[in-house]
């Protein structure tokens, strides 16, 4: 199945407890392409700024698997800018500053190319701008989304009027409780799959993920990283892989559904080992296979 | 294998968002016997003061599969009694009171007849004491023992005598950290092992737990509970049920380790189902047992 992803692209900052990467490639569908690509090709929509030096873009360009077809180089414009800071415990992090520059501007357009495109990923962004982009789409057959606190407070309605329109949904624990105004996180997964009608990932970083499905809830823990650099990009890394899983097979059934989520458990795993996309650039699918067979061990009981 | 186990018996009170338990049987040696009692015969050893209510130890009398040649009465004294408040999210929690009352006097005697005792779980208390127990024991074949932020911050050094004799711990991932000053919960689980030589369970609550064996992590979430009403003695239920699981296997490697763990997380999910005891009275091991087969389901990839 063709598979497509509209989300930022970033220049990153990050520090931590081990060290620092300054103007590093980060943002939304740059990790969701580079982790989906491992299991088929990707089509990625986004908007840069002419600003980006020279080479910058080149993980994505010297990967064969990632369609750029659909990246916009705008002039005058300057690219998203993110700066973050890890806690001594690295679950923890604080942004220092944050320059949405192009991506407060108008969207991305899809290329005609990319119209009929089977598998659709919406990186978190205002849901406005996330139904835009569903709009321009001949009628993809499976549509996830990501979103944040932000929107689910001040652009609920908006949202809601997504959610709707979705197959399923990717989102942290707080933000489940924060949409639902439950505390409970399972009680609160289990309305939003009332909302969405489809499925819904639950993450919750280090302590795994909880995935819901008409009237199933699957736990799943996380993968028990001791080396965690810059966990930046984990959650898009694992919504990448988990789609990039999902667009293989033959359905959105609830079974292709759980090994896509140990897929995505493991890749984020992966991404959290090295600043910016070190963690996923010198490793093959066939380590990937051999973290999930080693996931799938020790978690049996 | 005979199975003993040493800890508190309480009165106590407990309030949370769902109602409130006034005066209700509690403390870790209580909950931990009514889990084990599901897999087989437990001993308990705990002392009490001569103002527990006529009826108050019911539950314990009334279950065949405890044997309460260990319980003390002990004139004059009063019963340990702890009241505490949970969240609005419940798995936070504050202590309105606590009286140590005969927990602050001298331990427990072991009698004659559980001297032979093969598995032994030390209930959270005052290292020193904890090693007070044991040394009373015929060297028993596996001792496990559980304990918390005061101990290791006030009586490091004796709770590391103690740990050096045992097979396995029990604690907290913020204990674990405490304990090991490691931000992250698998390299301080790591170090844990190196200081017991056995294993190490990392309780996370509603997040699940980790087991360490040697170089071997596992990871366990937790059940997916909707309805919390009251998380006390989940920890010690879990540990009940892990030993008492284990006390029918016929040694202490990593894979019996594993099922008994998961034997713990769905005994955790029937305790705070209720107050106090609650939970684990109107069930039976076929409950528990049609529970583990559905955590295998919710868990498989």
């Amino acid at each position: 199945m063709s598979l497509l992803v509209t989300g930022s692209i970033g220049i990153d900052t990050v520090e931590a407890p081990s060290g620092k990467a300054t103007e590093a490639l980060g943002g939304s569908s740059v990790y969701f392409s580079c982790a989906a690509s491992f299991f088929g090709p990707v089509r990625l929509v986004g908007v840069v700024g002419d600003d980006c030096p020279k080479g910058f873009l080149s993980p994505l360009e010297q990967n064969a698997a990632i369609d750029l077809a659909g990246l916009e180089v705008r002039k005058g414009s300057k690219t998203f800018r993110w700066h973050g800071r890890y806690h001594e415990d690295v679950n923890e992090r604080d942004t220092v500053s944050v320059d949405l520059n192009v991506l407060g501007e108008a969207g991305a357009t899809i290329a005609d190319k990319f119209r009929d495109s089977e598998y659709v990923f919406l990186a978190n962004t205002h849901p406005a701008l996330q139904k835009a982009m569903l709009d321009q789409l001949d009628g993809p057959e499976f549509v996830v989304a990501d979103t944040m606190d932000l929107w689910i407070n001040d652009e609920r309605e908006s949202l809601l009027d997504l959610v709707g329109r979705l197959d399923g949904i990717v989102l942290n624990d707080s933000e489940a409780k924060l949409l639902t105004g439950e505390p409970n996180v399972v009680r609160a997964g289990r309305k939003i799959v009332q909302m969405v009608g489809g499925f819904v990932v639950v993450k919750k970083g280090e302590h795994g993920s909880l995935l819901f499905a008409a009237d199933d809830v699957c736990a799943f823990p996380a993968w028990p990283s001791t080396e965690v650099v810059d966990p930046t990009g984990a959650g898009d890394s694992f919504a990448g892989a988990m789609m990039g899983y999902l667009a293989t097979q033959p359905s959105g059934d609830v079974e292709p559904l759980r090994r896509a989520i140990a897929y995505g458990t493991v890749m984020a795993s992966f991404t959290l080992e090295q600043f910016s996309l070190g963690g996923l650039m010198g490793i093959g699918r066939e380590d990937i296979d051999k973290r999930l067979a080693e996931f799938s061990r020790i978690t049996r009981f």
